[in-house]
């Protein structure tokens, strides 16, 4: 499988920057969901470029449903999102046919495409591409929602300026960053946050971060010891982001120098089941769902475009040369990829719902 | 899928810690690949417990090959390595069936398998069945090297020490780390990392570590823009490995806060191709391999099982009760598990290779 | 895995008969194939209705590239393929919305989707459906003729009428086939057969028929020797075909009456290879190609949609009730699946190649 | 995927004809089954040599469970079967290292393992490897009875002999074939089915057959549209039977020559639900279980090894030659494979039921 993801519940996704239109194909989700077209609009603009710290590239991104949605609800059979490309300018790439932008897939793309691949504006590889991960994603958090599981994702860091972590009262805090465009939680970092976005781009330079995401109110006993443990699948899921290069659940890397006594979270009785008085885990033992919120951090790298002079190859014969890129770019991506991990995940965790407790699953009332 | 990794070349592993046996089938690798028992053996013996700093547990570990080897080749067709177990003192673990473990899986594996699980030694969950990965991913090492791909993975830091990364000399960095018990580049750390174990055993108490990988002789052009990059399909192998709670490529979280004129890594003209002239991507770009060395880094957490008194719940009816954990446990498993990452890396890289270049590849004269 | 099929080379398909628009996303096929749009348009004739014999609904089904495809040819990434839904009389279907059609899907789907699924003209079951899998199947058949691989399917018997069997001549037969919109090889049963058709048409019923299909020119040693034999990798998607019950390889049921000694194909030099002299399985020895060539038959039983009253229940309460269908519908699919057999036969065996060969093999100069 | 099968709950499957063991594990079965050792064993026999009309050679195919089960119920963790292989006459093989036998995989086998296949006794491609697939079938075929489903497969004609079809009592029907050694429903036919099967060994020849497998009892609403219809899945895992040359659902190719009057399934009120008062479509709708009887016939070959002398190459230079098989052989195996079709219907059934309603629901109280 390539551009197909999932077994359940499973997202397919095409389209290039500069083609006719990109897209994606949700396939499994039980039949009688709510689809709230004026969600999936919401998560659109969530994605979608932000003032003076984006691309100037403006694209409506206007989803349209082909299949799969019947009197306002799913169906059960699949989903197909389309969003026609509109705002292109594909003049602006002719160099960069056979220039290798430094950090971008341009060389490995040609290593496997042969040339073959749609170079325009990083073609397949795009960002844009998320654009029918959202779109699907946002049909799914709303079926997650509806069974009292949400999904929320902030900038933890962003050119050295750190977010607060989530705090114990996390289902407000995911309430709290649902609409906002800067998802942070403490509010008085956007500031410098953006400033510092605003001064590399003024630098010709980019800045990249990290990403928390929290998952709330996800049922124990899901996921399997081997090989698809819940930790496999998202980070499977996370690291074909675009710029994602490290993904860590808990503590993470921090588990690694504390002693055993500091990263065991204790089991307490919790109702009729158990809690843990502390998360080191992220939710995770074993590979299966403990109960608790499930923490991720993502790492996201710089933006490539940059407006630098920069060493690379010509790859008609690879031989030594410089690239200055122009055209439009984000200085920083972090802020948008945010609602993409969002829908990244819950693509995932309905997956995982569906495979265990079967596909009727996420629409059964409670 | 559960206990089946890869899609060409893939691996199903079973067994529990104190059951009849443990083992995994391997299936799918090129016909024609030589199978070195000894070199099997020799890998398998990396992986047990070492001296002090280890479990006072100890599994002869032979492995016998029940299927798919043929006048000292692979046929083709699946490769069966059986691991009877040995050394087991089940009579340690009679409170564990109703405690659980603080870190262990006991009680996601109790809402998973509602008390039908083999809980003793952590039965399906137990790090021993790593055993089979590490059988099966010898074959794939052989493989590999015979293509001149080596895989090699050192004790970046355990208990506050560091060892230098890998040097631009990566293939004797490789070979260096073949035979060695304690995987450190630098001989020095190996004293005070050692020392830093045996005070956690000595106080009760465990350690976890960092582990870095490098992947040398790669080719380029391999993986997939989308979903299965390469990223995504080394992450969800080694997520699966237990005690794994972070992953990250090249610098990693780092390139988090480094500027895009920092982290790109410039094209340079290489014979008939391209190289890097830094690596802060780790080899992958896109989700597909650059042919620079693929460079993966690992958080493993202080293994769960410690000797002071810890709060949890007694499963029978989820009250609150205290444990303290008797048996035989090991203070950190950070050097027994850097084989196993070699073996899992082998046989993630083995699947995309085959995936790519065809099922004979493996095999084929260069 | 639901509306997608495949591994190296996969199709996914979406769409309902009276929905927006149908389609389909191929993925992984080989970069640098050529698309020849005209040749999908013929393809998409082929399956058409034509004249008397067939519905009178017309649809333009012009084929709309999304994605994948750049300078003419494949890019080695998603193919979409959007068909818009044109001619639809909805207002045909009202009682069907509670009335379960005789042989068709209608209580299945209300056991499996709870009344959420589109009952308009079938839906997601509907044939119309097969539309995607023919304009993808038609770029497979195209990479498939340039490897010297051919593909032909003609209509062995309906209504009684038997076709000849293929000949010795099987790349010209097949090549006959090509062009033929009432796929017969003996070109004096195609008045026969439509006359069978007609008289049931004009009776208010239906007829099935026998589908034989050929492959030329397939290497040999592609396919496993379980669970993914090259018969049942067929048998998969043709069993995913509306209306098929039956297929069979070789001389398939007629295999059962025979005796060894007659049923065996013996092996005759050939070259530096070996053919048999008979060829009564049909291309598949121990679920691999043996080099001769592929020969299935397919068994489709009549399109359930007949004007007769007929017993039924009111599945808004399961009560018993009659039903006549009134509305557009063929009195045979037979001459129309021949096609879609065709286009499915292609994505299979591309998707065997690119596993056993490498995903450049499809594109590669032979 | 190689040898491995299904998704939520999978066979893999391991060994050779005279390797050192056969085996399968089985994955993803629900927590809490029971594992009626004597039952695996009582299956074991059905598929073991009967007589004067099976092969002289005698395994005693005792089942080793190696992982899995626990206070003899299933952990819901991989369960491994092994069975060692012990009556081996290897000696017997020598000139067929190079001969090609045929009706057998011994040319497709060399074309895709170049000479590293196994070729004693078939190796991987012996029939003797369905001992794994009986094994956990077994387990499977418990737990569908646990739940009220039933499998029974009978010998509907060997020889040119017929028995009589399964009847409208089919649970009575299903309960008779369960001890039978020699599977038909009118036990008047076994002796001339047998004369016949002993005549053609008596010839140096042999017979194959067709079978006929009913399901009892499985719920509607199983299966999907497109790609993995309960057809394309039974057949997918049918088709990977050795010597299975056709399958068709209901009444398969005979619905080719009906009318659409004759095929239609008329539905009727049936308490809260619907059945039909005929069953031409064998329970399958549009994919989909309808809730009726599951009805597949499959044909058998006859089996390959023959004593006659055929014609045949050499294929260490592909030179024409003649070869005259000796050893011990099956002049039928119609009798032996009915215990494979039920094991193998019954590890297609649990997954797909697993895959609809949840990893628990096999071990779940009505």
């Amino acid at each position: 499988m390539k551009n197909t993801f999932g077994s359940s519940v499973s997202i397919t996704i095409f389209g290039e920057s500069h083609g006719a239109a990109i897209g994606a194909v949700l396939d499994g989700l039980a039949p009688g969901i709510p689809v709230d077209e004026e969600f999936i609009a919401h998560q659109m603009d969530l994605r979608k470029a932000v003032g003076s710290i984006s691309t100037a590239r403006h694209e409506a991104d206007k989803v349209r449903i082909l299949s799969g949605v019947f009197n306002g609800k799913t169906t059960g059979t699949p989903i197909t999102f389309m969003i026609e490309n509109q705002d292109q300018h594909s003049r602006d790439y002719g160099e960069l046919a056979y220039k290798a932008r430094p950090g971008h897939a341009d060389f490995t793309a040609m290593m496997k495409y042969h040339g073959h691949q749609d170079f325009r504006g990083g073609g397949h590889f795009s960002g844009r591409i998320t654009a029918g991960i959202v779109a699907a994603g946002a049909v799914a958090i709303s079926a997650l929602k509806a069974k009292g599981i949400l999904i929320g994702t902030h900038i933890l860091s962003c050119g050295g300026i750190c977010d607060r972590s989530f705090s114990p009262d996390l289902e407000n805090d995911i309430l709290s960053l649902g609409s906002k465009e800067f998802a942070v939680l403490d509010d008085s970092v956007k500031a410098p946050m953006t400033e510092r976005i605003e001064a590399a781009k003024n630098n010709g330079d980019s800045v990249g971060g990290r990403l928390e995401t929290a998952v709330y109110g996800f049922p124990a006993g899901v996921g399997e010891p081997w090989f698809d443990t819940l930790e496999s699948m998202i980070s499977h899921m996370f690291f074909s982001i675009p710029a994602v290069k490290g993904v860590e659940f808990g503590d993470g890397f921090a588990l690694a120098d504390m002693f055993g006594s500091e990263a065991n979270d204790h089991f307490r009785s919790c109702g009729s089941t158990a809690c843990t008085s502390t998360n080191h885990n992220g939710g995770i033992l074993g590979g299966i769902s403990s109960g608790m919120p499930i923490i991720i951090r993502t790492a996201v790298k710089p933006t490539p475009s940059i407006y630098k002079e920069q060493d690379t190859v010509d790859m008609r014969d690879m031989s030594d040369t410089t690239l200055t890129i122009k055209g439009r770019h984000d200085p920083a991506i972090i802020h948008r990829a945010r609602v993409v991990l969002d829908s990244a995940a819950a693509l995932v965790l309905c997956d995982q719902l569906a495979l265990r407790f079967g596909t009727d699953w996420l629409a059964a009332q409670n």
